[in-house]
């Protein structure tokens, strides 16, 4: 089925919502402050929204962690009876303006990145990274030390960046994700750049905080730089404000949004309202750590495919050749597979480009038509849960076919 | 003609100085009290050195700059009448453990990069970087302005980099190098990620400065990472110290230097002595900035090709794609020329590797035998400086086959 002519236009308005988008990290707050609809008793989670009942394994867990974590429940039982009888609530980050890494786990304590976007208006939020240790709430683990590491995190990392990005006036992000696809970040599964840069972004202010506890400042500056991770949750909640803005174009067939569940995976379709399209799990290549293996792999949820909504993530991994020593993969692969993407997408990104591409623009805007002729699907980089929780691996996965067909078929309906 | 049994063993010695050195920071301080043989009257400049009246163009500009700038004469005329009698003296930076950008030049009060090669005990010097303004000493420029920029880096950038790194007890450059290699640079043209990362390094300390004003630490902060240029000269005192770690093993026909001044190219290798081989200029490809022609090229010097000798620069240029467009190129072709660099080298960087290339270590250790018989020249990323003075470009130049052949004839004579 080819789309229509309306279509076409709406697409071109999509892409440019896409690409015109202007994202600035505005604050640092709790979630329960600046999330509309967030309340005490809320639990958001990654994918389509399920009932309680469907959360299981790594996704479940993780649910728990944060309603413990939250003080809504003594035990494990006491908040899976919570949320089963309604007196807790469990729901998906997306219908809040937020954006879950793995599980994805907003509480109304947990402070998040406020971004805004200033060409459209709209916010997106994400929550802040829990540090290296491959044992994380996102991860489905819960127990002392990820307490400890989550209240290490709210009440000296996320105060101290609200201060300094207040003191700023704010901070413009996608200066920063542009170079820093020129430094080897494709601003999914390696953020190394982007995180040195939004560092440097903040040191000027850093050094002007008054009432800031120095070690407030060394911690801050360690978690941002120890590995290839904290700025992802500023490129998530960029590409949640810049996709979001795209959302809602009558007949227009680009994917504003691609996330998944432990039980599915999911897409949002521009034109095709805020209802998700579900579909079965997305097929992985992991390249695992030390120790693990296949069958220990879990889906536990993850929203940070919006990155390759938004034309970054395995859209521009010939940005980042690094990755091939974390996930597994081999130069010439990852440019063959980064330039077949260009066969599905509306366009090419006038602000990301790749270097080796000779500067080419990203593909940018996954048109669910092309994907459905073609036979060529969304390529992501994500980190691999483990059935026991925590890390075990990263990798590239791909989204199932079954959820462009079925985009197509509800176009053919309409 | 082949390389002796004897060669061979020593090309192997001279490999294994070149790549078990571990250069660190351990200082800035003046020329003038830390620099062995440096005296008052002393202005050091690049490439193998020549009598005063040779020095000719920018490079004799900036020789007689420098002698202003530290007050030893009061007119250019008095400054050339006074190199001319001898009460001034000029040299070349190599033969006092310096290495020189462009003109290079430093006098004794000029602050220097203090970096001891803990391996093999041997200190190399490099002044600091000017700033981004295209008129600098160093490229043939010394008026009012040039005069107030090295003045702020004398008193308020140097004493900051110098404070916070004896407070951090010194930083070893070879891991910032080795990620800087991950992201995009190549540390002689591109020491964009490198910069961020020795400025990382610095804050912790920058934070406990107490005795430091904070505008000091602010501007020392816009320097180190308003271009791509602050971390070359930390790459370049880093390879010096390499460098001259691997000279001097008896017949060893590895390079451990290439330079040039205004009249020629010259490369010194191990087992040959401290003379210089001496041969034409190089072949110059080059991007000029807008508005800027070829036959505003100018020689003024250069001793940063130090970094292609211990295997950076050209050397790894692809391993920063974002070259082509800084200095003209094509992504594809930076590739076919770094590997064609395996064929005249010793053998693999086991620290400097390049992504694309599967994260092959760098083609290091130039053997001027395999020169002389591949006939493929090594290559080098050099700034452009313009007959007017200051920076007209960038471009890649290959060395001379001369100097290698005249090498290749001194072996057989011994």
């Amino acid at each position: 089925m080819n789309p229509s002519t309306e279509t076409k236009a709406a697409n071109q308005e999509a892409f440019e919502r896409l690409t015109k988008s202007e994202p600035v990290l505005i604050d640092v707050a709790p979630a329960g402050d600046v999330v509309p609809g967030m309340t005490e008793n809320t639990v958001l989670t990654s994918g389509p929204p399920l009932p309680w009942e469907a959360y299981e394994g790594g996704q479940r867990d993780a649910v728990i962690g944060g309603a413990l974590f939250e003080g809504l429940a003594k035990t494990a039982e006491e908040a899976a009876e919570g949320f089963a009888s309604g007196r807790l609530k469990v729901d998906g980050c997306h219908d809040y303006g937020c954006i879950g890494s793995l599980a994805g786990i907003y509480t109304a304590s947990m402070p998040v990145f406020v971004v805004h976007n200033e060409t459209y208006g709209n916010v997106g939020y994400c929550n802040m990274y829990e540090g290296k240790s491959p044992k994380r709430l996102n991860y489905g683990v819960y127990d002392e030390d990820v307490r400890e590491q989550l209240t290490f995190i709210a009440e000296r990392v996320a105060p101290t960046i609200g201060a300094a990005t207040r003191a700023l006036g704010g901070i413009p992000l996608k200066p920063i994700m542009t170079r820093a696809l020129h430094m080897g970040d494709e601003l999914h599964s390696r953020n190394t750049a982007a995180s040195l840069l939004f560092s440097r972004e903040l040191i000027p202010a850093f050094l002007e905080l008054d009432d800031t506890p120095r070690d407030h400042v060394r911690d801050t500056l360690e978690i941002l730089t120890e590995d290839h991770y904290f700025f992802l949750r500023l490129s998530m909640a960029a590409a949640k404000a810049t996709a979001d803005a795209a959302h809602g174009i009558e007949h227009s067939s680009i994917v504003t949004a691609m996330c998944f569940s432990c039980a599915e995976f999911g897409i949002r379709v521009s034109g095709l309202g805020d209802d998700w399209i579900r579909g079965p799990h997305a097929s992985v290549q992991a390249k695992l750590f030390d120790g693990h293996t296949e069958d220990e792999i879990a889906w536990m949820g993850g929203e940070s495919p919006i990155t390759e909504t938004i034309g970054l993530g395995g859209f521009a991994q010939a940005a980042a050749f690094p990755l091939q020593a974390y996930q597994g993969g081999d130069p010439q692969a990852m440019v063959d597979r980064n330039v077949e993407l260009y066969s599905i997408t509306h366009g090419e990104n006038p602000d990301y480009h790749i270097p080796f591409l000779k500067y080419r623009g990203t593909p940018t805007g996954i048109d669910v038509f092309k994907v459905a002729d073609t036979g060529v699907l969304p390529m992501m980089d994500i980190g691999i849960a483990g059935k026991g929780g925590g890390q075990i691996g990263a990798g590239t996965v791909r989204a199932p076919m079954e959820c462009f067909q079925a985009a197509v078929a509800k176009f053919a309906k309409t």
